[in-house]
């Protein structure tokens, strides 16, 4: 936690002065000196803060209401929150007594209910209609009215259960909206009403989702950050600097006990570990904003960051908080919007739902706030184009006003490797991305940290996109969000058994185990070790990353690259694992395609009765459908998926099984989506590698019934040479050009000279890898 | 076959002459009088043929060159044939020995000649471009050097092999387009080389797929109708009347045994039957323009029925074909815009690949002739807004005008019954479409006849369609059409096993064999009978239809109706099955639904191994995933699909197996698709019901992760009352609103009275049914 100010003195030495103990020394000064205290309470009072202060602003609302009618974006949004809020006007007040967990209606009504009030404050200020601020004001009030007496929610499965709902979290959430609502209309309020409401509803609520509910608020943690925000944002409303220090430092004291878990089993919070809003910041995020959850986390998460952050931005600017860790939460917005594939989706990393992408309502905050406190960003303009709704404060008004003026620049997701780790040096996610003669291919590939409580047991997995359709897939998460008829909506049993384990993804899985043996706390302790990332040259992008703690004793080197060769269509996938292990193994490496099987270049059986392909760790959960063998050297499956053909081939021995998977064994309820899958096993086998190539290729019409390209390119794939240090694989196309690749597994420095001789011939190059091409 | 000429005399007889009968007398005239004949010739000579005529005329030319820059669709569409035929010019010519089935390299080729070649011959004409005229007389050239050696077709698969193609079918294709470039520069070339053309390629060309395969040219198929089409439009460029009479008449003489069969299976030829254009324009098509193939072969024969209409309208106006049986044609190609979903997309009924859509070619063409031989039907010109290219010819400049001009209005898709079989007495498809508040729920049910021998062994089936989503779906054929890797694009083992066994419909099997044993011809003996079709209350819209043939001695009425009732969100489908048997059998009621399963409200228990369902017609191919069974009388499933949710309830005893099924069973090359089935089975039982609801309902949003109207509106469904001649279906809804349907079996007219008792309650309705509603 380290801040600059003004210029580097010299080069290596800057001034630097950490914020926490700014914070330490005010909060000493401010105890030590109750007289002084007062005084500053004193001249705070005169000088006292305006309202609205935290979205909206005084100086703000005048602007945007001197624009109101010239800006279509912004007008359109207005119109369109004017119109839900005003049926929920005519509506009338709601406020059940809690009942219901999510999906139900007490629980849905709330939810409702501080979304609608927040948008109201927000019309009031923009429209001055005191209509809005009524409706605020006697929603608040009913609360008020309620509040005090309310017992704990009386659901109970949560770890941290709220009041107005079965979660401290949901509550958190209702807070960060009501806040905003409140600064709306407090002008508008007497002070004996601001009074009443602060005393029975705003206070007690924040001391219960903090000082009551430790283990919620002073953790590292999405939720946490939820709470955190929902204290600091009626803090700052309030000017309540004690509370606004408690979210974001946390509680001073909170007796956790450092073995407790959560509900998703994660735990608590580690001995010595920093919480608050500033910690929350500071230790999820990698240096280049890879949030540790996951990008579907991120997204959750970014609401309350960058809603907070404008909050403080506006009411406690020397806090600088978009400085805050070399300015991590504006680079976060571009790491998560380069977290989407061709059609703006998320990649669904550890237990992250499908479908979720750049168009939900967190997202139209991020890109607004990011572009407002960021300059000449105009690329987020076009996401904000797509998103075709701004938020209704100053940054949506300039993101509305640039499109107005046709400010936007093509938002353009390059090849990128995003570290892992507070730190950044607990591995990472790369993306590849490789711009073919149709849409682009994207390679997501993970050698990251376990990813909290929400990560999955996938070290070296990958998922590959054509476009938005999903090539490879990554199963996701089993859960389907708010969705009551599937376990009430919250995580089913099969995200465990299924989602979770290693051979639900497409990696290696060691004798029919997962990473880690699926054990959280091991995996927590763990990441994978970047080898190289160099995407220097388009023809040829790759990734490599090495694995040694998921099985003890076994080391597992992963290498993926797009290479551009004109004898193919479209770029292709190379895809090397070296495994280097102490003892014989089962290795099983499985590909997820989407699709029809069109055609397979060995024999294989197809089962007439299914069975599942094993009785543990996600083992269970496929069915064996077909298995074959061949004595070619090279296993190759084509299948079809939207409109398009795609092929595998892989380097075989004439002992792999060859399995035809399909996923839904051991699902009584219906759980599982019925996928395919490819398995390639090796059995009772030490050192080895599975080499393969997966391309995209032709193109089928439905209309004009012509399909072209329907064939892979690939004639033969082997490995020409190997030992310790090298690896050398020749690829045979059927126009019978060739080309071989060469990587060197011991030295990734780009300097090193490499030397191999294969068949008397003599092999040179520079660097970490080489791929020579005779056409 | 009856014309009307003037008005009625009086109000029970018109004046009738069958068009046929003119032919004869001409022909008889012709043949009789042999000077005469050569007097006319003669006339012929003097008056000879305008070329082009086809599908271009003189007048025609002149009138799109002047256009040529001020009509958008049509200069857009110029220009990428334009561009498409310049690179062909480019690559050169080839002319293959051929050699190859479909998708191979001989075939493709030749079936990109005939297609380049057409366009350029338009080019040539309307660019008055020479390079384009010698562009077609090279290839034509080419063709005349290879055609009077070239041997049958190499490859021996088809009953009527062709000698460019490995089926006279593909041949016909060839000739077809071939005759259009031949009339472009017929005036190109010189007398010499046209004498050369004919007598070299053409005339033994049509010769050839004619005389020399009568069991090709002389049937009532798609097949034939693009074999006389071929003949015909060579012999309309030649001016051949002679051979224009076998194009329109058929062979004379052809010897075909009655009981020889085509690949698919079908009967070549039954005795006495007419055959030739008009044959196959008279006796497939119903009065309602149904074809009885289905849409998907009616597409395919569009392109021959309207270009040779178009021609023959040009050449031969005293023929005036577009008037022949009532308009038949021009009625068709509504009726083809009518069988598709909301995305264009034609419903898979028998043999139909799904994907093919009125963005095919065929389907331009049958537009652009639609509009340009009928009279303000201005809604076509919606359809071609949405095809964005026409036909570089009259009709295609017409439309592109219409378009520019903005005269389109809307096509919209009404219910409608389609009659099926030549005189419209052969039963008939209907679609039920009811426009909800999101998407248009579409009902097709099928009651028709066999529909040749692409037809499916499924009376009284239905799909439902939700906007351009299958909700119920039809499983359409086992095929991948031209792609290679699925048995050469050809029919698969398992659209015989599978696609056309009645258990892959969702209709009533019994005793786990298909409708008429799967006998084709005994299948084609028969068809349903409708009971009754009414759409005139938008509220109630129902078919009913009966099958008394498919299972000898039972009886099944199938009764189905879109009603929309307030307490639910859409429409819901309602599906009342009664069959009546002489003795007791199994049966087995299938529901394709698509999506995944949310819940069902019974017990069942997901099988730990997955065997086969049955062991044969179909049954061998679906996995019995589950079976359950309820005590509640009531069966009911939700499922998600496509962001949306479906509830199927059904009335069942406790007896009744619940069998949930996935197909791909017996599948030993993944031919199939393995997607999700729902089974009612009922054993050893004679007379019974089938009733069932399924409810579109609700929405699910993956970016706002809200469901709404998650869950089915039905509490109970029952029936309440049932004799032989009467039922009475209660519906009770969860908001205690309650409905009641009364029907009656035994009379199907609009005025007869009925009346039964309840309960000690007097129900009295006029007409078949009644819908009592007390919300």
């Amino acid at each position: 936690m380290v801040y600059q100010i003004g210029k580097p003195i010299k080069t290596n030495k800057v001034l630097k002065i950490k914020l926490h103990d700014i914070l330490i020394a005010f909060l000493f000064i401010a105890a030590s000196c109750k007289a002084q205290s007062k005084a500053i309470s004193n001249i705070k009072k005169s000088n006292k803060l305006e309202h609205p202060s935290l979205i909206l602003t005084k100086t703000g609302v005048e602007k945007i209401r001197k624009q109101l009618g010239n800006v279509p974006v912004f007008d359109a949004t207005l119109a369109k929150v004017k119109a839900e809020v005003d049926a929920e006007i005519l509506n009338g007040i709601e406020v059940p007594i809690p009942k219901d967990y999510s999906g139900g209606y007490t629980h849905e009504r709330h939810k409702k209910n501080f979304l609608i009030i927040q948008k109201a404050g927000v019309l009031y200020q923009i429209l001055d209609d005191a209509t809005y601020a009524k409706y605020v004001k006697s929603m608040l009030l009913a609360y008020a009215k309620i509040y005090p007496t309310l017992p704990v929610h009386p659901q109970t499965r949560s770890y941290a259960r709220g009041k107005l709902f079965w979660q401290c979290l949901n509550d958190s959430n209702w807070l960060v909206y009501t806040s905003q609502a409140y600064d709306c209309i407090y002008n508008y309020l007497t002070e004996n009403e601001r009074n009443h409401l602060e005393k029975d509803l705003f206070k007690p609520f924040a001391k219960f989702i903090s000082e009551e509910n430790p283990q919620f608020f002073n953790r590292v943690h999405n939720h946490s950050t939820w709470g955190n925000v929902a204290v600091g944002m009626i803090a700052l409303v309030m000017d309540d600097d004690k509370l606004l220090e408690t979210a974001l430092h946390g509680l001073k004291h909170d007796n956790i006990d450092p073995n407790a878990r959560d509900n998703d089993g994660g735990f608590i919070k580690k001995a010595g570990q920093k919480v608050g809003f500033l910690a929350n910041l500071e230790e999820p995020f990698s240096p280049d904003g890879y949030y540790t959850e996951g990008p579907y986390y991120q997204r959750y998460a970014m609401y309350p960051f960058l809603v907070f952050a404008e909050a403080l931005q506006n009411v406690k600017l020397e806090l600088k908080i978009f400085e805050y860790k070399n300015g991590v939460l504006l680079k976060s917005i571009y790491t998560l919007l380069n977290l989407t594939d061709a059609d703006g989706n998320f990649f669904p990393l550890n237990d992250g739902q499908k479908g979720m992408s750049y168009y939900s309502r967190e997202l139209v905050s991020a890109v607004d706030i990011g572009y407002y406190y960021s300059e000449n960003k105009t690329d987020l303009l076009s996401i904000a184009k797509k998103q075709g709704e701004v938020l209704l404060d100053n940054t949506g008004l300039a993101v509305a006003i640039g499109i107005r003026d046709g400010l936007e620049t093509p938002f353009i997701k390059k090849s990128l490797d995003l570290s892992d780790g507070k730190n950044g040096d607990e591995g990472g996610v790369a993306i590849l991305r490789a711009n073919g003669s149709k849409d682009e291919l994207s390679l997501v590939m993970k050698y990251s940290a376990q990813g909290l409580s929400h990560g999955h047991y996938d070290k070296l997995s990958f998922s590959l996109y054509e476009g938005g359709n999903e090539v490879i897939q990554d199963y996701g998460m089993a859960r389907f969000v708010n969705i009551q008829q599937k376990g009430g909506g919250n995580y089913l049993k099969e995200n465990t058994t299924w989602a979770k384990q290693t051979i639900a993804h497409n990696t290696i899985n060691q004798d029919e185990t997962s990473h880690f043996n699926g054990d959280f706390e091991t995996g927590s302790l763990h990441h994978s070790e970047k080898y190289i990332f160099d995407v220097s040259n388009s023809k040829l992008q790759i990734v490599s990353a090495k694995e040694t703690n998921a099985y003890p004793g076994t080391q597992i080197h992963r290498t993926m690259a797009f290479v551009k060769d004109n004898s193919f269509e479209n770029s292709f996938l190379l895809d090397i694992i070296k495994i280097d292990a102490e003892k014989n193994h089962q290795y099983d490496l499985p590909y997820y395609f989407l699709g029809q099987l069109m055609s397979a270049n060995f024999e294989y059986t197809k089962s007439e009765t299914l069975m599942p392909l094993g009785t543990k760790n996600g083992f269970q959960h496929l069915w064996k459908e077909a298995v074959g063998k061949t004595g070619t050297g090279n296993a190759k499956i084509s299948w079809f998926n939207k409109e398009r053909f795609y092929t595998l081939t892989s380097v075989v021995s004439n002992e792999d099984d060859l399995i035809f998977t399909r996923i839904g064994a051991n699902d009584p309820r219906f759980n599982l989506r019925n996928d395919p899958g490819f398995i390639i096993r090796k059995q009772q086998i030490k050192d080895t590698y599975f080499v393969s190539i997966i391309e995209s290729h032709g193109h089928y019409d439905p209309v004009s019934e012509i399909a072209t390209n329907a064939f892979s390119n690939i004639k033969n794939l082997t490995i020409l040479y190997s030992d310790e240090a090298y690896v050398a694989i020749h690829i045979e196309n059927i126009n019978h050009t060739e080309s071989m690749f060469l990587f060197s597994f011991k030295n990734n420095s780009i300097d090193k000279k490499h030397q191999i001789k294969i068949e008397d011939k003599v092999y040179e190059w520079v660097g970490v890898y080489q791929l020579i091409n005779n056409n």
